[in-house]
């Protein structure tokens, strides 16, 4: 690791401050790093607030002038939110800045950069690149695509059951792999199930990890017939989160009344033989800025999400425990793929342990 | 890493050049130093040839009195296949000896130990004891248990499947991840399917490593009602390692006439609801000297195998695919355990990569 890795890793490290709370912008952090000693740090906190930059300018104590900045993050060159970064920069008095990556925006990319340059900063681009798209894996798709980053999240037993014979799921995988889907949940800005589990399972979808400052996601429930029972957690419980249900022209019209009375937000899309088409949804909840969801559907919703391909990002909890049963239900059920050399194969695998349990993280390539 | 662990290591990895060919005896490597120099090594190359301390002795070109020995395992005391090792040593000068563990048969252990020590060699015992135990898993649990140890392996989709809706399975696993099974099959001394596989698949079941140099297992095929098909591969394949019918009185009696002609041996158990006792089997498999089996059953097989409390081990390859279907099979079928909690947990979780599989190996605890 050389000298800018080194501080590049440290700007990742505090950009994670904002994490659940800059959606649908990116994570940043920034480090100003002066005479071989860091001077001021600053992140982007949440939505609306200042740039990572900009705090680590407001941050300092000590004169800046001659510093070098890491970001993770070009600059930004436009006027949004809050004012353009790079052009703050230039009139800083740093004279070098090093960046992660450019900006995926390609309405912008480079010219944040450009700013720079012209400003005869020395600038430096591509420092552990790989790990600061994958920080932000999220913002860059839904920049780049204009659709949310979808992450299938399921939990099995070594061989493959989310539930035993009878149905009974709890609990499949350890209290730290459950401890980190809080975490998720709290990441993401939207938590997505079909209405089958809200009917089994009744759960509250909100985020708890265990430090307290979870800040729920949207739950978005798929229901094509509008059969979410009225008294659900989801529309019940003491989260603050909003709840999208996601249905078609088969909802009951009194249904659909009784739930926009509560505040539920109602998205029907044209039926797709007669289910909710989730293609559609994803570019109905893109315009709602809702940058992520969490997919943790039941086999059949999940079946029909990576159908729709709308999956990106697949993690898989396998707990080391054997469940057995022939009609116990799997990951992924619906009609299958007929042939195994036309699985849907991920990319880019990772592979960690929660206690006993094994996750395992792979990519959807875009079609 | 203390010498003595960097020796044993050495003896560890000699002692594999008997891999599949020792069973059931274990693997054996000796290493002796003087002067800190390896001046000879020797392995037990062959079930009922010389022992690794004596091929070690052998093999020396120069005087080894005063030297150190390093073996995995206790030295033998008795006249078995070959004589007591202990003796060869107290009588060759060696003035010291280091041993992983000592000799897990309940009738001898300790004994090897005790003619060294009265012979005033200086003995260490103990030195990477749980490495050692687990490279000779297969002999402990055949001494200890008079049982052969079962290893059940499976590969399956990322979301559980072990074939696809319509039954297509080729291929789960990536080419490391098979050639690995191969290296396996070479080492256990048989192999067990359901007759289903060889109806369904017609495998020849042999032992097909890249070096060339396999040793096929036995094959065992568990077949209640002798459903066998006459012009299946295990039966008129090139192997000449042999096949074991397992089934019941429901076999019929011409059938069994024609397969014993063939030179198929038939174990016939009690039946146990209409299907092979598994248990059973295995006391009659450990009389005929049979170390170890590879269970490679479909989803029936399986459970009912894990039912019977034979399997000590389980090898799923988890490939990193989706392929989906509600009625596509999983690695355990059968009628499943009611209750999450009562759940077959495995321990001592090991989790290593093939390509982008990911290997999860543990282990069932005894009863």
């Amino acid at each position: 690791m050389n000298i800018h890795e080194f501080y590049m890793k440290r700007a990742f490290e505090i950009s994670k401050g904002g994490w659940g709370r800059t959606n649908p912008n990116p994570l940043v952090g920034a480090v100003i790093v002066k005479d071989g000693e860091i001077i001021s740090e600053g992140f982007h906190e949440a939505l609306g607030g200042a740039h990572a930059e900009v705090c680590a300018f407001q941050n300092a104590t000590s004169d800046i002038s001659g510093a070098t900045i890491y970001v993770n993050l070009e600059p930004c060159s436009h006027y949004g939110r809050t004012p353009p970064c790079a052009k703050a920069i230039a009139e800083s008095g740093i004279k070098e800045v090093v960046v992660a990556m450019v900006d995926p925006n390609p309405k912008v990319s480079g010219k944040g950069i450009q700013i720079l340059k012209d400003a005869n900063i020395n600038v430096i681009v591509g420092v552990l690149e790989e790990e600061a798209r994958r920080l932000n894996e999220i913002f860059i798709h839904y920049i780049t695509k204009q659709l949310p980053f979808v992450i299938m999240k399921t939990a099995m037993t070594l061989d493959g059951k989310i539930a035993s014979v009878t149905g009974d799921s709890r609990w499949i995988s350890s209290e730290p792999s459950r401890e980190y889907v809080h975490k998720i949940r709290n990441r993401v800005s939207s938590i997505m199930v079909g209405v089958n589990t809200i009917i089994k399972d009744n759960p509250s979808l909100t985020a708890r990890p265990s430090s307290g400052d979870g800040i729920d996601p949207v739950r978005i429930v798929v229901d094509s017939r509008g059969r979410i029972p009225m008294d659900s957690r989801v529309i019940n419980g003491d989260s603050n989160a909003g709840l999208i249900l996601a249905t078609t022209d088969r909802i009951n019209k009194d249904k659909e009344t009784q739930l926009l009375s509560r505040g539920v937000r109602i998205i029907k899309t044209i039926e797709k033989s007669g289910k909710v088409n989730l293609g559609e949804l994803m570019r109905e909840l893109y315009k709602l800025e809702i940058d992520s969801v969490l997919l943790e559907g039941g086999g059949n919703l999940n079946f029909s999400a990576l159908e729709a391909g709308i999956v990106n990002k697949v993690m898989t909890f396998v707990s080391p425990k054997i469940i057995g049963g022939s009609s116990a239900v799997t990951p992924v059920g619906g009609e299958g793929i007929e042939e195994m050399k036309d699985a849907i194969a991920l990319s880019d695998i990772r592979v960690e342990g929660f206690d006993r349990d094994v996750l395992i993280e792979g990519y959807i390539a875009d079609e």
